[in-house]
């Protein structure tokens, strides 16, 4: 029997397309919240017997999108569901994978237990920040790579072939090697420091950048601090005003945009795991065919080999 | 050792005057969002070998405070708590106790998982829209009440003594029976059916209201669409435009107090388990006191005895 | 492959009714007690990697009937049945759906636990006392309801068109309103008063009975005090002496049948829920087509939604 | 804080007995039935942050009992006990630790599951018929002995001291050989065969009877089966007819006593595990002292180490 | 689909013969050890969907069989196997099924614990030392037992016809009788005290074994100290010296064999449970079909009763 | 009551040394091997109410050690230990965070899933390899740091203060930056590919080391084979031939030592996480007062802030 694919408020032209990239359409439901908030979920297919893949990017409003996936899961257990699998292309909490003073939560593994209690028993997710987030689940996490489909936008759309590929921290480095491979690039790592949540600096930049147009590269775009920094600290090595941004998740939270484009980048290359307005100068790679092979080798039994983030 | 009481955004002066009630401060904490909409919590206290009480009503908006509970239990149990206690004066979807059509979840027994797969270990609720909420819980929920408090600001605050209670609906009676008795005063039920999700019609009054001022008593107050139509059906049937609305938890979503302002109702009395902006015609009864008491009592392992919502 | 069927002590009639009204027959199973009392059973099926249904009500006694049922769901799981689903046509301790006193048990949690520690993963229940025992489950509870059954017989066994639907107490309104849609019947309430566990007081009613024929309905029958009293405030109100009481269980519990006899009730219509002589003037709605009906489509994976009891 | 200690109906003797040897009253309870069966309990002592001691031995009424235990934990854990454990002199079902057929229940399983589902944290158990019961529960189970209370009684109750310790089957022979050593007394060793659930045939005996009187020891008479086919054997063989029979645990279910009476045996030395009638030729040994100490110790933190069955 | 059979390194042969004896072949996988000793394990072979059977008897070296059995149960459910069946010829610490002192633990429990906490979902388990293991686990063991292979081997390989069955120990006495049943041998019973880890004292022997063979059976041979005292005790009581030693386990710890053959054992038989050198005078009986035949079974869910270690 | 800690064999001068540090000693325990490799063990301490703290660094033979921490976890619990924390100064599997290929383990969710099984309740490590290891459990890890008496240490030790700081590979950059900081030296940084389980090659350093020392740092020194990268790297870009090497785990497995002494190494600084020779140019820094302060201030409930590894 064919899945059933929902879709939370998130995302739905992901979801949709993810459906029909593997001849599917989206399982009807209604979601809604009562004036208080409360949300008021029905979903409105025969779940009973079948796999249930529920597609929902934890973007901002971060907390109301978690909470959709739980009440989708528990809809959808108490219905009859044979399997629950969350597909989260945009994983929140993922940088909160230890404690950093002590007395503060582990929020990646708080949100991994919520799936938990709710049902889920498998996770999809697509360039997390932080790789061993697969540990913190006791079920399976399969862990997506979008880094294919954005260098080969990368390769079609004017980054030029001459760019040196820069990694804005230690942390994307591994990343940044899978693009240098991909596009037979050199790379540049620069060393940050973060002032504050939103303030970071550049404290060094190792590689060759000089004279060169750059594409800086990382999993998320969020408030654009440490691209930033990295874009100054590669423009001040004297990297040519040519400078391209990609990454998988583009949420570019508040004056993100404004503030990279102050610097002159002239392109930004994302996916399409949060959804997006899809105006120039940001270029969209969509991850729905990603997204759907997934779901169709999951359903089916099949290696997911080729899809995974190896590292 | 002392315990200690921690409060999310909820409701700080609720949290504030309870710790007061029993002569503790609020332990320190910083809580803040990042940029993105992800919590970013730091307990400030050595909790260490301490039993921690977490206050956090979980009105509006309902899975901001629900997310903030989650994220202080888990920095806390990190830290080294002994037991962690959620008192949550207001609970949030506690009407879902059960499916209505198969196909959607029981919102409550969802938020009673997710509270237990964070490490709480025991819940204190007052005036729950459903008892039954009790057996959802793996381990114990103490059911406060605070009709006590609440009557009693009605018996010195203007509510005349020859009013008749009104129960809005067939579940607020048990309720409505509780104030009758403590009030010694008659009672009127009505008996609703619900058209949508906000609105309500009364199909009937049982009891005699005519020529009586009334007093319509429930746990909550949300858009006031069931109250509405019970003071509507009382005044159709005769009752004096004297009206007192008098609930636990007032949350007056959207234009539920313009609405029944409309209607004519003189007062209305309310518990602080929701935060209340205090102005008149809304009198505010603070439970703190009963949340201390409850505090002190399961901290040194005394009977809650005559705390709790006998039903 | 087909599901198994076996049954306790408790209602054989019953369970075999429901397997031959979708073509099976009971699995064979032997089931003993041993001189202490200790049960000895063995299933005398191959059950591995088949789907399992438990049928066995919960009326007196209690505890035996219980135990009956977690130590056939042991022998099932161990000898590798996939899927364990029970179906509880009476479910006892339901009514005990929170704390009395704060010192008291939570009945219907108990017993949810108990099944759930050995290996059932789906309870399938017919018209509960509390439907938020729902919530009690960590698995699905699948609602059934008897109402349409009776109504039905109801109607075609004498019962005078003209009754009036009479709920004996607040907590059976929802079900008189079902019946009261179905017969087309007026409806009136009875408020009641609990003296003791068996002695029950009419405190009033609500819709006009007088010169009528009435129909009492509830969701079950244990000693018929609750009946009894609304019975005769039915029929001091005026009501004519042509009395029918209704019910999804009929467990006549003690002198029950001659109590409620004596008040002059005339008709009893009641499932085989629980296993009934079937003497008159009791007349027995089977619901063996109601579960058959359920666990063919459980384990074919179509949707129960029209034998489920919304509310 | 001293523990409080809770019986139920099984025993209340013993328990009584039990809290008496070490100062102490039980702990007040209502406990009753409902006319349908159901348990109707109450716990009236404040138990919130007390240890709590559950008194119960599993005899017939098996499934009575056992429930007891169950509602009992139920309502202390609720009410806030800090740690719940059951003292459980006769344990119920501790013969079923294995499948004998593959497709039988392990009953011994199943009542550890239970009581663990019930917040059971430790079980104190003694003379269990299977000592590898202990590895049946995620949690500690101490396993007490009365074999020294026994014997002594019976060196100084009429036993003749050049008596034989009689096994009657291997199962018992670790057992014969505790009797044997505290009394230095030969041991013979019945090996014996079971026809059916109640009778039980002797293959033949190892060791000398040939004039002596006997003693047969057992850690339970229950039908009296394998004990009557072990005291006609030595009998055959030439045992002379002054027997005794002791055991921890005396059952006697149905005939027993008759049954052995009639094989001549003169003196029965049991426990008051299970309640006892006290008429000789049954000589009772309280283990309330054995049961006061283990309550003590474990409340205190003090080693078990010489009320522990060795084996 | 065809379920996936992989070994460790524990016996490499016996599972190819597993494989084999049912059509299929091992699954490909890399098993080795990083240079600091922890093991480096990659599936070779796709799992999703499939039913996974791990074949790892626990000989020496113990912990490293036992870390290999965990790691390979992690990979494939992570993998995303549907199934994890673990088949256990030999099963380490069976032996610890309770406590000795109150101070050890009970291994037999805690790798249990241990195999549940990997994703193992069930146990196939040959001639446990002790059978009531079962009840140590949360899903069902299967027993298997070799005693048919091993007697018929007995019967064709000089055993004499005319021998004696020796029970080495009142524990192995079922076994015996096993034995006899099926070469209809007479039985004699030894009956043991243990001096030490390794030394064992015969304390007498009964049944008659002068001037016959004997066929000493047990389920395990380890260090052989109870099978020499064994063979000594009925030697002495004038045994023939035509001593055959059968043990479904041959574990032939340190200097057994040397210990045997020095007491003049003329044969020995095994099951190649543990992976043997197989030279005379050791026959190895292979449990290959059998276990073969266990996992066609409960892939294609059909009964294992003909298989199983009745007790 | 004071805490008892227990060691297995794995380290038991650390052991002891960290007991003298706060005023204890080792609780009494046998631990031996039985001749099939079973483990042995009998805690010969009353632990009853009483916290247990087991120190066990699982350095190779790593499997051995994890039983030893499973066993006496187990025993403990059963004699009545109130909570169980393991002391793991180093921790084996932590480099395996995630899956690499897909169908491979996550050897550090095993490894954490295992020690809660067994009823440890919270883990005290040193300098893991992976941080968000931390995540991997359901209960706090407190992650504690040897940095700062490493790098006193090196401070009177010889190595020259104008040394530089390098970090073998991205991963060790953090705690590079850390020595840094206490030292107030400046830092370079080696990027490394590696190519097979044992051999690495540097990619290229960033950071200047020209004509100067230089004092090589990292969490582990395991075959040494990423450290001669770095050194070789070093030396090739001018680095001063006067070489340190510190680091807080010295497992120094094969020839690690011979193999880095060859390029010259003059100095090795270590704690004694793992057991040491001691032997020169290896300088062996005590980590017992760090563990043993943590185990005081976690039994008496203090923050054990400044003892954590900040990141």
């Amino acid at each position: 029997m064919d899945p059933v694919i929902f879709v939370g408020s998130a995302n739905l032209a992901l979801a949709a397309a993810t459906a029909e990239s593997i001849g599917l359409t989206l399982g009807a439901r209604a979601l809604a919240r009562f004036p208080d908030g409360e949300l008021h979920l029905e979903v409105q297919e025969t779940v009973r017997g079948r796999e249930v893949f529920l597609v929902e990017p934890t973007g901002p409003p971060v907390h109301e999108h978690l909470f959709e996936l739980f009440m989708m899961a528990d809809a959808c257990r108490r219905a009859g569901a044979v399997r629950l699998i969350a597909i989260i292309p945009y994983f929140a909490y993922a940088r909160e994978d230890r404690r950093a003073t002590g007395r503060d939560p582990v929020g990646g593994r708080v949100v991994a237990d919520l799936l938990g209690a709710c049902g889920i028993e498998r996770v999809v997710a697509v360039d997390l920040h932080t790789g061993s987030l697969e540990g913190f689940f006791p079920f399976p996490l399969e862990h997506l790579s979008a880094v294919g489909l954005i260098a080969q936008m990368a390769a079609t759309s004017g980054v030029p072939a001459e760019s040196v590929i820069v990694s804005p921290d230690l942390g994307a480095v591994k990343l940044a090697e899978r693009y240098a491979r991909l596009l037979r690039m050199p790379i540049a790592i620069v060393n940050k420091t973060r002032l504050s949540g939103e303030e970071v600096e550049a404290r060094g930049i190792v590689g060759e950048v000089r004279g060169r147009p750059i594409l800086v590269v990382d999993d998320m775009i969020s408030t654009g601090g440490t691209i930033a920094a990295a874009v100054k600290a590669a423009l001040a090595a004297g990297a040519l005003p040519d400078v391209t941004v990609a990454a998988t998740h583009g949420l570019f939270v508040g004056s993100a945009l404004k503030r990279l484009g102050g610097l002159g980048v002239k392109r930004f290359i994302v996916s399409d795991s949060v959804a997006q307005g899809r105006e120039l100068p940001i270029r969209v790679v969509s991850i729905a065919p990603l997204l759907g092979e997934a779901i169709k080798r999951l359903h089916t039994g099949q290696s997911l080999d080729h899809l995974i983030a190896h590292m």
